[in-house]
């Protein structure tokens, strides 16, 4: 999906919306668990009752690798659903970041064979593991810059020689790698004052945005620091929306939640086109 | 595989060598593509022969993830053949890293479901990222340090407030979230003098190097900058081992690689053993 795609299926749902599918076979409803793939089947009601409020989907890789072989058929079968309804943004949430020869084969094994629309990067590695995921069109590659982590704080802090932290220096030097058509950055929304450093640091790019809800990120918050014109951010909701409501009601809970969160994405997004 | 069982596999079979195994399917010799799994048949034999000359086996995701489930399988069957071999020491380089309740998942996935020994994670998300793959017994948390690509100065070399290169920092405070008997820090064979620096940082620390061959790293050089009593290194070479000949030669080249790397690596464990 390309920038000018994304957008319009932003201002048409009037959602900034990113469920993430972090699902866990344990935490399911019951009544899943008779199905013959109980997590696609899931994902699919999951899915099936969100997409009108809903801008992009997250696959966190690491939910489904735990499950083998069958959960990558669960992943591909849960992407494929997930097209079948049309204009969604799709994000493997894999945070790769290898050397030159293997961002090649990941960018392979995400963009061609499982046809995601944008990958989650570390940067640690610099330029050559992340410039083989840019440069595709309608492709993304998602660099990590300050994380929802309590851990964010180990290494993305360390002052640098001219006393600012150090994921300062990884976004302007990352967003060299790429431009706002293909490279957004993975921003925690658990750090409200820092996403606004960012959002005026790369004012042009599209910000990722988890920790709202169980990791204790504030919405408005969030909008405030970050939203433009545009939309300018994709703002992540897994386990608030997942596991909204219990046994028969979570998937209507799921609905209900999806909806909550899109209707202040609405006015957010009416005030900042004016 | 413990530190201890480690120690003694290196001194039985007087080698510091990792193989590892990013295998490519275009890449292979002809006569495995009439097998029914070609990648895995090929990984068979290369084991085979190599495995006497080898402590380690490192097997690269990305490689298998680009041939989506069917890859799953063949790096679980390619798992599977080398715990038949016995003594040899497992690694995913899968440079994971998430927050807690990820990277717990991803802990779950390589160590519990894959029975790998080791997996590779990068620091940029901090403790949180590491600490759920340390701890447990005779299982490893491989973290980056320095990097054998072009892109490692991007980020790793960034200067910090004290004047000092990112990777110093990041290692310091990595070695607080493990021990010698659960975490090693991957140092590229690229930069002899830094990894002699690094060994100075992490006396007691094991270090994967990778880098040695197509990339351009010395093996004299690493072992004169690394080695320790214990041995203290695992060596990686993969295209060198795995396409040191072609067709009919390919399997015998591949023999004849990996065992004079193997003596080299005996000559200078006997000096350091002394």
């Amino acid at each position: 999906m390309t920038r000018t795609e994304l957008i319009a299926t932003i201002r048409r749902k009037k959602s900034l919306l990113c469920v993430g599918l972090d699902t866990e076979e344990q935490l399911l409803p019951e009544h899943f668990l008779d199905e013959s793939h109980p997590v696609r089947a899931f994902n699919e009601a999951i899915v099936e009752v969100t997409h009108p409020y809903t801008v992009a989907y997250k696959l966190n890789l690491a939910f489904y690798e735990a499950l083998g072989d069958e959960g990558w058929l669960d992943l591909e079968a849960t992407i494929a659903f997930i097209r079948s309804k049309g204009d969604c943004f799709i994000i493997a949430d894999a945070k790769r970041g290898d050397i030159g020869n293997t961002a090649r084969k990941y960018a392979e094994a995400f963009f061609d064979r499982l046809d995601v629309d944008a990958i989650t990067l570390s940067p640690y590695m610099g330029r050559d593991s992340i410039a083989p995921f840019t440069g595709r069109k309608g492709k993304w590659a998602i660099a990590l810059g300050v994380t929802s982590n309590p851990g964010a704080e180990d290494v993305q802090f360390i002052r640098t020689e001219n006393g600012r932290p150090l994921y300062e220096t990884v976004i302007r030097s990352t967003a060299k790698w790429g431009t706002p058509d293909d490279l957004m950055f993975v921003v925690g929304a658990t750090r409200p004052e820092v996403l606004a450093e960012v959002r005026a640091l790369v004012p042009g790019h599209f910000l990722l945005v988890p920790g709202v809800g169980a990791q204790g990120g504030d919405l408005q918050a969030v909008l405030k620091a970050g939203i433009t014109a545009d939309g300018g951010l994709l703002i992540n909701s897994s386990r608030g929306v997942l596991y909204a409501g219990q046994g028969d009601q979570s998937i209507p809970a799921a609905r209900a939640a999806a909806q909550s969160l899109q209707r202040e994405m609405a006015l957010a997004l009416s005030a900042a086109v004016g």
